[in-house]
């Protein structure tokens, strides 16, 4: 499958030309932010929580604790509902009408299993911290039995999706373009800053490869 | 009030000692950032979905098309769920269980009614604009009769609210502190690059004083 398929529920309904169903480019955009949203259904109400996650083929893995109400209710339920969104820019239009942002946002529509092979477990966790820092898995010590057994993984099956992506300058009605009002575009991104060691470290603990590459690729 | 009341849906419950009830510190949190993540149930479904948003007081206000589903669904419901969440580092410890974020997140549950008033309505607009880039909404061209009917504005009241923040260092075992493993924070934030200007203004027409602020703050 290359495209995700349309329907009620992932089909992008206003801004239809910023939508995009092309699988790569979804997985590119997950692969790209840090940060999820998931919703629930807590008392008849939709509830919305951040948190960590990564992505696997078409599987997305999230983690927290064994009482976490948002992971237990999406499990009860089955399904869930995650959204990711990537800030790019401020588009200030010459028309208030026409302020946007640029952005790539992804909407996955999934089947919810909790992950309870212990090797899958495992996995799921390293994958979660390698989305964090790639490669910095391998760095740390792994979680003991305790660690191990007080974590609750969920795997969200990538079942269906959508993206909306904005990615361009202005576009403001061709009549305003006389006006003498300034328009533009001020790109926005989240980079990262130079790691500040722990101040217990053994001396001599060099920060890793992986959190160097990291900083450095995000700067 | 200086506090919001703790009841089943805004009480943080997983990491209680990360929880914050302080108006000032919340609306301090929902002034910071730009985007937010709004819950909706569609077809026994929680949906979410981003969008920009300002506070202003006790209120909160989206806009969007008259047709946009979310908005819909939640002026249906009556109230809604609002998900703001500002990513401050990565948390690297020496071990897998205790890598964590820096974060403020703020989960808002309010009240939703349409803004019919004109005035309102223009004000609401003005404060999502002003949101975005402080003092911009003057410079612009403002909404025409025709573009002001098409947009849909909701406020939400911050009815209950509860923030989640983490701001400090690693927190490993102290076990954990011997071993040859790194540890330590990589600071994120978000920044503003130099405002592109569009292609199609008038010769000699200026970035406004407005968004020269904008990216010298957020740089």
């Amino acid at each position: 499958m290359t495209e995700f398929l349309k329907s009620e529920l992932n089909k992008v309904k206003r801004g239809p030309k910023r939508a995009n169903y092309d699988v790569a480019t979804l997985y590119a955009i997950l692969d790209d932010a840090f940060l999820c949203h998931v919703g629930y259904i807590f008392e008849g109400k939709a509830i919305v929580i951040p948190t960590a996650y990564a992505r696997k083929n078409d599987k997305i893995y999230i983690h927290g604790s064994l009482k976490n109400r948002m992971m237990l209710s999406i499990l009860s339920a089955g399904e869930a509902c995650v959204s990711v969104t990537l800030l790019d820019g401020l588009v200030l239009a010459r028309s208030a009408f026409h302020h946007s942002a640029n952005y790539r946002s992804v909407n996955v529509f999934g089947t919810v299993k909790k992950v309870d092979n212990p090797k899958e477990k495992m996995d799921a966790l390293a994958c979660i911290l390698n989305h964090m820092v790639p490669g910095h898995w391998d760095n740390v010590r792994q979680p003991n039995d305790k660690e191990f057994n007080a974590t609750l993984v969920l795997e969200i099956s990538i079942d269906s999706a959508s993206a909306k992506i904005r990615a361009e300058g202005v576009n403001d009605e061709v009549e305003d373009h006389k006006l003498p009002i300034w328009a533009g575009v001020v790109p926005i991104r989240q980079i990262a800053f130079e790691a500040i060691s722990d101040k217990d470290l053994p001396e001599e603990t060099e920060v890793p490869e992986a959190v160097l590459r990291y900083v450095e690729n995000n700067r």
